[in-house]
């Protein structure tokens, strides 16, 4: 893609009203556009990354069996009356209404999943299984003031399972529990599983996810040996030096919550009378449990864990590019080098932003930092004296030369 | 994919208040669930086609230089008072609160792209661009009665070009015009321009686009030499027997509308106040193109143009599956067998719908022509004594024996 016809350019400044490091970064990069408080729209380097995002997600839940499936935003009021959801989340609940028909702009879809999957589920033969979205969620944030963090529309990935009994529910939500590990390690992040109450949602068994960042909003206490951490909050007057159970040293870190799993038993099949007949040929519950994670807010999560001064700093799994190349100057050999190795790359599946444009050396040093794609390279006639190109990580300090020829490999061994 | 474990198996019936073909072969075959009037979930199977027919749409448009954005669903309500259509199109907006703040659930995106288009272009040499988005619009449509075809919430992809000139806006709509034409022969149905009225989208030139379909809604008179048609409403009182360009014998055909574009002009730009500097250093209205398609619709569109007594009849392009593999009976060999070829077609890239369950022969070969794969595979005693498998296309009348270790190698070549 050339820099120059690339919709969405830099910004010198965010609005003002935009505190958090992931909105400037991303409003001033180009990748998002404000509409209102929570509400944004992704531009196509932001789509690039958010794709990349949501397909490491999509992998992981088929990667143990979640089968993809796409529910509405607009649910009937009746579904919502049924579990009494309608009065507890009503403060962060869109209405809409449609002659004498009320709808909720979904925030959560407990309540058009259990109904669904109560019209295929009849057995125990027929479980376990497990349905997931990549869909759009509406909630009424009071405090919409962190970006991508807490939208008032975003992204998520939601996941439901369908069990006969507590034992397979068990054993798949650890299965999940794994899979999340997968997702935030693949993004780059470092994560940590966090016991928790369940809120709104739940007063069984969950997690969060607590995700190392250093600007975090949470504190979670971490046990390296355990693998596992807890919300700061959740030790209040407890012991924060010593892990309870195994006894290793505790470190605090500052982190930012970025999914949640959920043991919900029986309180939506119990809602909505979903039952099954077991092999003893009794109707019994179906027993549930339901997987989160914001795909915006994941996104959000990235930026704020791998940035610094000048800009963001994308881990290789979801960059929009691979490589973010500059020419400098208007010198004809340098233009002609510069178009031959675009579509060198390109033609290897290498996917480069080009800045082609007419800015100063300057100008475009500053938005490749802003922008943050892991490789830069750069075409002068000084690199062009040695058949070369400057080449530097974003991570890097100093760039080094390398030959035009080996451009390619390169690249292809940096992404390997 | 194992049948027996996929979530959403066929069904006998459809609801009662279902009357058109795709929404009645959709549901039973288990592609889509019914939520309320024009609102379904999309099934695993249904998914498939969907993200197929997204795919190729998106494919066309990248072709015509159009890049990928996301705009939101909650519009602000300044941003529809500011173009009047909160008036003009009141009867179809739903509407939602948050405290004083009201939004529209986006119909369509003229009024956020216009003014997001705005805070990224200044100059003359910032056009011509185009930006596209694969998202959900609400409508609340009085008669959403046609499955797929008439959906209060539904899926598309909208357009929105912006240029400096009347002659750049013709140039970039016939571009338009022929990749709108390519998604439709690349989902395997006929299709026409058809010159139209814009109805509330604009008062300027615009056209749909009539897909031939044997239960269509709309009549359509076809120039088969001009490659282009008109709505038989459009010439009440006219000649309908010979094209009145060329001369030509017209025809007509039974059609559906799925797909329309738009020479918008510069009503929204000034609505918006949308200006840009031009060459000649005067500033002028931006003039815009709009370009729609729906893409649910499109997949009700197509199984309203391939079906039969017996199911549906999904083009190559657009199947969930390439393969519907039937093992019959509880014979040790055929299931070996059966698990050995599904093993074997799928490490060769083949995607198979694997019919493992003990249900007798007639149910499943009744579910795979309800399904409509293209390709139906049956191993059963008889055919293992031959070494060989059953081979039928959806649209055959008789199946033909194939030796097993030719079997990949068919359906290659059948997808070739």
């Amino acid at each position: 893609m050339r820099y120059s016809k690339l919709f969405g350019k830099t910004k010198n400044d965010a609005p003002h009203d935009e505190n958090s490091i992931n909105a400037k970064l991303l409003l001033r990069g180009g990748f998002i556009d404000k509409v209102a408080a929570g509400i944004y729209n992704m531009l196509p380097l932001g789509i690039r990354v958010l794709d990349k995002v949501k397909q490491i997600i999509r992998e992981e839940m088929n990667a143990v069996d979640g089968q993809e499936i796409l529910m509405p935003t607009l649910h009937p009021i009746e579904l919502w009356t049924t579990t009494g959801r309608d009065k507890t989340m009503d403060e962060i609940l869109y209405r809409t209404h449609a002659g004498d028909k009320e709808f909720v702009l979904g925030p959560s879809h407990e309540e058009t999943v259990t109904p669904l999957a109560q019209r295929y589920t009849k057995s125990y033969k027929d479980m376990p299984f497990a349905i997931y979205q990549l869909q759009t969620k509406f909630r009424n944030e009071p405090r919409a003031k962190s970006g991508l963090l807490r939208g008032r529309e975003f992204g998520m990935k939601d996941m439901y399972s369908f069990h006969t009994s507590n034992e397979s529910l068990d054993e798949y939500y650890d299965r999940v529990k794994d899979a999340y590990l997968r997702v935030y390690e693949r993004c780059g992040l470092t994560a940590y599983p966090m016991a928790a109450s369940g809120g709104a949602f739940t007063q069984n068994l969950s997690h969060e996810f607590g995700i190392k960042t250093p600007a975090g909003e949470d504190t979670m206490v971490v046990c390296k040996k355990c693998n596992t951490a807890l919300n700061a909050e959740l030790l209040e007057g407890k012991d924060k030096s010593k892990c309870a159970k195994c006894g290793t040293e505790l470190i605090e870190e500052k982190a930012i919550e970025a999914g949640n799993i959920f043991k919900l038993g029986t309180k939506y099949s119990e809602a909505f009378d979903m039952k099954f007949v077991d092999e003893d040929g009794k109707e019994k519950y179906v027993i549930m449990g339901c997987y989160g994670i914001g795909t915006t807010r994941l996104m959000g999560t990235i930026v704020e864990a791998f940035n610094d001064e000048k800009g963001i700093i994308w881990p290789k799994s979801v960059t929009p590019y691979h490589v973010y190349m500059i020419s400098i100057g208007a010198n004809e050999d340098v233009i002609k080098e510069s178009e031959k190795l675009y579509k060198e790359l390109a033609d290897a599946g290498i996917d480069v932003l080009y800045d082609d444009r007419s800015e100063s050396p300057g100008k475009k040093f500053n938005d490749a930092d802003l922008i943050g794609i892991p490789l830069r390279i750069v075409i002068s006639e000084k690199t062009l004296k040695e058949e070369s190109v400057e080449l530097k990580e974003r991570t890097d300090k100093e760039a080094r030369l390398i030959l035009i020829k080996d451009a390619k490999q390169e690249i292809i061994n940096f992404y390997k």
